[in-house]
């Protein structure tokens, strides 16, 4: 087994998924671009459904590991929420293609598989999906006690951020109408106001610590 | 071919698919259901995906209706969205089911079908998802004329509010921890800020028209 060899088919299948659809995409076919026969490559993934829990593990393991560092270092919870809405969309095209593959696909994390390996990936990328929300959860609780976002449910309001993030993989499209600069820009005003967060509170001044 | 045969067995697969999920549901399960062979079955659907095209194109025709009636008898365009949001969660067990079916599998419209029936089916759900933002669009264009609502590019916003609408419905769960009447005054609170709309303007008193 070598790390490089399951990162490469990690990587077509992140390309094929989220180009083509996870549906259409033939097992096969991803063993044809890593140049690898069906037995080699069970040796990294037992099924496409099994790498496709992987893709998503990552991709989630990704947005929390980003989240974690940048509210850490964050002087006050307004600039860790601002780092993080930026942070979202500062995305390699492949990373863009997996967040298509992550909202197209996330329905799959409930249906509980017969296979023991295909059952452990499900569980740890379904997990991590939780360990994200209840991260951002936590961090919106400290938020509402600084009093920088509205005094609200705290769970209820990292499931509509997270919701309202997801939601722009389903339409955007790179080289589409509209381009990834304006979904940013859109995106953070709006994911703000609905938080609560006054535009006169992201305009000022900021000194660093 | 009976209408109520068919009726029948979308209400059949819909039990399925939002209980059990798409995947998990064999299309001979939902033949058992209704007490039909594979037969006499085929004569309504093709196949489960054909199925399941109609599902989410009835949805859809539901919204696009309602949506419809709604913002044209409401005196202005504040009138108009707030009757919306309130009625997009007067929703019946089945109509909650049924919108899980639709965010879990909505990404299906874009694969493309050879069967012509099927494809005819997925064009139809398609192009009536596109019609129903549209018509969210044109009526946030109106409502931004009337400065109801923030400035902003309409069918931006528009996918934003139905992104926001659609996440509920990845995590509501009946008989769940959060109840219905709990999800509807956060979402309409939550949408009306993203939409820029001040919580004064909600409250004034309102003349019938």
């Amino acid at each position: 087994m070598s790390a490089t060899r399951r990162t490469d088919i990690v990587e077509a299948a992140t390309e094929r998924f989220g180009r083509d659809g996870y549906e259409e995409t033939k097992w096969a076919d991803i063993a044809a671009d890593v140049g690898l026969g069906p037995t080699a490559l069970y040796h990294y993934f037992e099924s496409k459904q099994h790498c496709l829990y992987v893709i998503l593990d990552q991709a989630i393991d990704d947005f929390r590991t980003r989240f974690a560092t940048l509210t850490a270092q964050a002087p006050t919870a307004l600039d860790g929420l601002l780092a993080v809405l930026h942070d979202c969309f500062e995305l390699s095209e492949r990373e863009v293609l997996r967040n298509r593959v992550l909202v197209a696909e996330q329905g799959l994390l409930s249906n509980r598989s017969t296979s023991p390996r295909e059952e452990e990936a499900r569980r740890a990328a379904r997990d991590r999906t939780r360990d994200l929300e209840f991260a951002w959860a936590s961090f919106l609780a400290k938020a509402m006690r600084e009093s920088a976002v509205i005094e609200t449910d705290p769970r209820l309001l990292a499931r509509a951020v997270l919701g309202l993030y997801n939601s722009v993989w389903h339409w955007y499209r790179p080289n589409g109408l509209v381009g990834l600069d304006q979904v940013r820009e859109f995106f953070i005003a709006r994911a703000l106001a609905m938080m609560g967060v006054s535009p006169d509170a992201t305009a000022r001044p900021r000194i660093a610590a």
